[in-house]
C-alpha cells in the first residue's frame, strides 16, 4: 500500500537523510532542496536508470550536458523572454504577491465559485477560469475583491491589484561590468542546450533521421508560490529528450513514446494504474505544441498532477533558433530570428534536400520521479507478533543501499574484520552501494533499513567467527530479505553469487 | 606521448563531440562550456570513478547533493561576501576591465620588470608583485601607466585606474518581489553545501568521528577573464569531500589524504610524475587554512597549474556557521555568527563531550580532470605504413564508449541483425556504452575510435553470418584492439565473456 499523505513521505525523507530543507541552519530558503546520504543515491539510481533506457538501449539517441546559465539571446528566441510568465496580483493591504491561479484555487468553495460566477465562468471549468481572469485584468481585480479572496498569509480578504505577468527565469549578470547586454538566465528547462548544439551532434556524430539527443540536469524556475515539498520547486532537475523525426512521421514517434515512458515508469515501481494519461485539450496546448500527452501521477495529498510530459513541439524549437528561416518552409508561426548563425537542417533520409525535422519531447522531472517512487515504495505492514512497520519497497535496482553488513558486536575484532572483508567484497561487484552498518544493535538496523528499503542485510554473528554455539555454521552469515523477513544461513564463500542472483 | 598543446585537444573535443562553445550559435557565451555525446560520457565516468572510490570504497563517507542557489547568509558568514572577490582594474580609454594578476601577467618581459621595479619588487617573485600591486592600489596605478602596461584588446598603453575588488560570486534575485532581503546567490563551490548539511547528516546516519562527506556538482564563479578552454570557467563542477575528524589528528588525515588523492589520480591515468606537490607557503594561505597541499598537474601549454587542492581548513568552517560559537573553544578565528540556529558539534569519540570537529578538504575540479586525462591519454603515432594517427590512450573504465559494435554493410539485413543482438548482449552486461556504429567505412569508423579511446572494435562481416570465403569463421567476429591495433577473431558466443576479462 503506497503513502496516505505527503506528510509521512516527508517525515521519514527528514529523519532517514534523503532529503533535507536547503540552508536550514538559517531558517531555509523556499522552494530549494539538499538531498541526503540516502536521498543522492536514490536520485543518482533514477538518473542512471533512465539514461541507460533511453541512451545506451536505444541505437538512436545521443547524450549531452549543456551548461546551466545561458545566453540572453538563447532564451530571448526560444520565446521564454516574452511568454515564460505568470500571472501575478498584489494584496494592497500587505504588499504580499500571490500566483493567480494558485490564490484563486486555495480559496473555499463558496469564493470560488463566486468569483466564477463574477467572471462569467463555471468553477468546474478552472483552467477557462484562469484564463478569463488573466485576459481582463480590470474585471478580474474587481472579481476577486467583491468575491472576497482571502490572503493566505493574513487570512483577511485583500484589496487585489490587477493581474501582472511576472517572468519566472533567474537572471544574473555575467562579467565584470553591469551594462545592459551583460546578463544570462539560468535555464528554465534543458531543452534549450539540446536545440542550441542539435548542429554540434550531427556534425560530430554523423546521425541521420530520426535520431534524439538525450540530457540530465538542473533548471530553475522563480516560482511565485513554491510549494508541496519536492513537487513544486525553483531549483529542479530534468531528464529530456527531444527527439527529431522527419515531418509526417511526427505522430507515430509521438504515440511510440508515449508508450516507451509508460514502460519506464512501470519498470520504476510505478504502476501503468496510477498514471492518467491527459490528451491536452487545443485550448491548453503551450504556443509550440501541436499535440501533448500530460502524464498525470496520483499524488498522495495532491491528487493527480504531472509527473511527465511529452509533446509533439512540431518544428517551432529548431526553426525558431535557426538563421535564414524564410527559405526552410517552417510548419510552425516562429519570431524572426536575426541572431542565430546557425543553420538547423539535416539532410531528409530520403531525398538529402535539407529538412528542419519535427522534435517530439519526453520531459520527466527528477525529483517528481523521486516523490512518486517514494511514495509507491512506501508501506506499513503489521507484523504477526502485532508490532507495526514501515518498509520502502524499492526496485532493487532503486534501493540507495544494495546491501548492509551488520558485525554482531561492533569491538570483536574477529566479528568486524570478516565483516569488513564482506562489505569489500560486495561492493566489488558493482551493484551500487554496500554499507558497513555498526551505528545500533542488530533491531535497530534492521528497523532503519526496512525504512531505507535495502533489499538484504547480512549479519555476521560468533557462529561465523566459530565462536557461537553450532560449530556446523562456521563461516556462514544470516541473510535478511526485506520483503518477506526470511532469515537464511549462506556460506561467505556463496554469499557474492547468491546476492548477484538475487539483485540482477 | 600527451598532448603537446592545447590547441590538439581542443581541436579534438571539438571534432569529435567531446566539448562545445556555450550558446555557440549566438556567438557563444564566454567561459562556458557544453559538454557533447561523448563529453558527458567521459565526464559521467570520471565522477563514477570518484564516487566508487571515495563514497562505497570507504566506510567513513556520506554522500550528499545540496542545491546550487543558496540563502545569503550561508555565502555571508563563509567569508564569501566580503573576502571571495579579486582587485580588477579598468582601462579609462576603452572601459575595458580585466583583472589585475592576469593583466600583468601578459605583459611582456620588460614591461612586467618595470612594473615591479615601480612597485621595490621582484619580476621574479610574482604573487609578491600581485600583493604588492593589491595593497598600494594608488601607486599601483601609476606603476601601470608609468611602465606602459598594454591593453590586452586593443594592444595600446592603458590608461589605467585603482585597482578595486570585484566579488566573483553570481548574485540573482528569489521570489516576485526584489527588495533587499530577497536575493541568493550561485554558490562559488560546493563546500558550503555539505558545512551547512553537517548536522543533519549526523543526525540521520550516527555517525561518529572521524568521516566525511563527499559532493559532486556545479559551482559558478564570475571569472573576470575566463580562458585556456576549461581550465578557468565560470560554470564549473567539483567533486569536495569536507573530512571531519577530532583535532589533533588532523595532520595525520591531512597526510592520509594526500596519498590517497595522488592514487586515485594515478587510477586515472594521471601519474605522479606529472603532479608537483605544492605545500602552500603560509603568507599565501588562504584565511580559513592551517597548511595547504595544492596538486599541480603539468598542462599542455598552460604548465604547472591547479588540479586540486587539498586544504587542513581546521574549525573554520563550522566555527563560522555555529551559533554559540563563544561556549565552544575556538582555534579558529572567526566572524561574529547570530544567524545560525543550529550547534554544529558532534560529540568527542572518547570524552563524548561536545567538540567541533577539524576539516581536511580534497577539492578536485571536474573539468580540470577531464582535461589532465584527455591530456594524458592523447597520443599520435606513426605506424609500421608511415601513417600517423591519433589515439586516446583512455583507462578502459573512463573511455566513453567501451566498445564499438560495426556492420560490415549497413543495409544487409542478415548483417545488421546480427549487430545489433551483439550490441545488445555487450549492452546487458552494464559495462557503460556500448554502440551501434553505422556511420561511415569500416577504415573511418576505426579512426573515429581510436580518437575517441573506444577500447575495442567489433565487426560483423559476410564471414560472420556464413556467406563469405572461410566457412570455419561462421559466427565469429572480429575484434580490434584500440592501443595494439591487433585483430583477433572471436566466436560470438564467447564475445560477452571475452569483453569482461578484457575490461575489468
Amino acid at each position: 500500500m503506497p503513502a496516505q499523505s505527503m506528510e509521512e513521505l516527508v517525515s521519514l525523507c527528514k529523519r532517514r537523510g534523503f532529503i533535507f530543507q536547503g540552508s536550514e541552519i538559517y531558517g531555509g530558503l523556499q522552494g530549494f532542496y539538499d538531498y541526503g546520504p540516502l536521498g543522492v543515491e536514490l536520485k543518482n539510481n533514477i538518473k542512471a536508470a533512465w539514461w541507460r533506457s533511453n541512451v545506451y538501449e536505444r541505437d538512436d539517441m545521443e547524450g549531452l550536458d549543456a551548461s546551466i546559465i545561458m545566453h540572453r539571446l538563447v532564451l530571448r528566441h526560444s520565446g521564454h523572454e516574452a511568454t515564460f510568465s505568470d500571472p501575478m496580483v498584489d494584496n494592497k493591504k500587505n504588499n504580499k504577491r500571490y500566483r493567480l491561479d494558485h490564490l484563486v484555487k486555495d480559496q473555499k468553495a463558496d469564493v470560488l465559485a463566486r468569483v466564477a460566477e463574477l467572471m462569467g465562468q463555471s468553477a468546474d471549468n478552472f483552467p477557462a477560469l484562469v484564463a478569463a481572469l488573466n485576459a481582463n485584468p480590470a474585471q478580474a481585480s474587481t472579481a476577486l475583491r467583491e468575491a472576497g479572496v482571502r490572503d493566505p498569509f493574513s487570512g483577511e480578504i485583500g484589496e487585489w491589484t490587477e493581474p501582472k505577468p511576472f517572468n519566472m527565469m533567474f537572471k544574473t549578470t555575467i562579467g565584470p561590468v553591469a551594462d545592459e547586454d551583460s546578463y544570462g538566465y539560468l535555464r528554465p528547462e534543458t531543452a534549450q542546450g539540446i536545440f542550441t548544439n542539435f548542429k554540434n551532434v550531427v556534425d560530430s556524430t554523423s546521425r541521420r533521421l530520426p535520431f534524439g539527443i538525450a540530457q540530465i540536469g538542473k533548471a530553475f524556475r522563480n516560482e511565485i508560490t513554491p510549494r508541496n515539498f519536492i513537487f513544486r520547486v525553483r531549483e529542479l532537475e530534468q531528464m529530456e529528450i527531444e527527439f527529431f523525426c522527419v515531418p509526417g512521421t511526427d505522430e507515430q514517434w509521438h504515440e511510440h513514446w508515449l508508450e516507451k515512458r509508460l514502460s519506464w515508469w512501470e519498470a520504476q515501481g510505478v504502476p501503468r494504474s496510477k498514471i492518467e494519461i491527459l490528451d491536452v485539450p487545443a485550448e491548453d496546448l503551450a504556443h509550440y505544441s501541436k499535440r501533448t500527452y500530460d502524464l498525470m501521477y496520483d499524488y498522495p495529498t495532491l491528487g493527480h498532477e504531472e509527473i511527465e510530459g511529452i509533446a509533439n513541439r512540431s518544428d517551432y524549437d529548431l526553426g525558431s533558433h535557426t538563421k535564414a528561416q524564410g527559405e526552410l518552409g517552417l510548419v510552425a508561426k516562429v519570431e524572426e530570428n536575426n541572431d542565430s548563425v546557425a543553420k538547423l537542417t539535416i539532410p531528409h533520409p530520403e531525398t538529402n534536400k535539407p529538412v528542419v525535422p519535427f522534435v517530439i519531447e519526453p520531459s520527466a522531472g527528477v525529483d517528481r520521479a523521486m516523490l512518486a517512487v517514494l511514495s509507491e515504495a512506501f508501506t506499513k505492514e503489521t507484523l504477526e507478533n502485532g508490532s507495526e512497520r514501515i518498509v520502502l519497497k524499492l526496485k532493487p535496482h532503486l534501493a540507495p543501499i544494495k546491501v548492509a553488513v551488520i558485525p554482531l558486536a561492533r569491538n570483536r575484532e574477529e566479528i568486524t574484520s570478516v565483516a569488513k572483508a564482506i562489505k569489500a567484497e560486495l561492493q566489488g561487484l558493482g551493484l551500487g552501494r554496500v554499507l558497513y552498518e555498526d551505528s545500533g544493535n542488530i533491531g535497530k538496523a534492521y528497523r532503519r533499513h526496512d525504512e531505507v528499503g535495502t533489499p538484504y542485510c547480512v549479519t555476521v554473528d560468533f557462529d561465523t567467527v566459530g565462536k557461537g554455539e553450532d560449530p556446523a555454521l562456521t563461516d556462514t552469515v544470516t541473510v535478511r530479505d526485506r520483503d518477506t523477513l526470511a532469515q537464511e544461513r549462506v556460506k561467505i564463500s556463496e554469499l557474492s553469487a547468491w546476492i548477484q542472483a538475487k539483485l540482477r
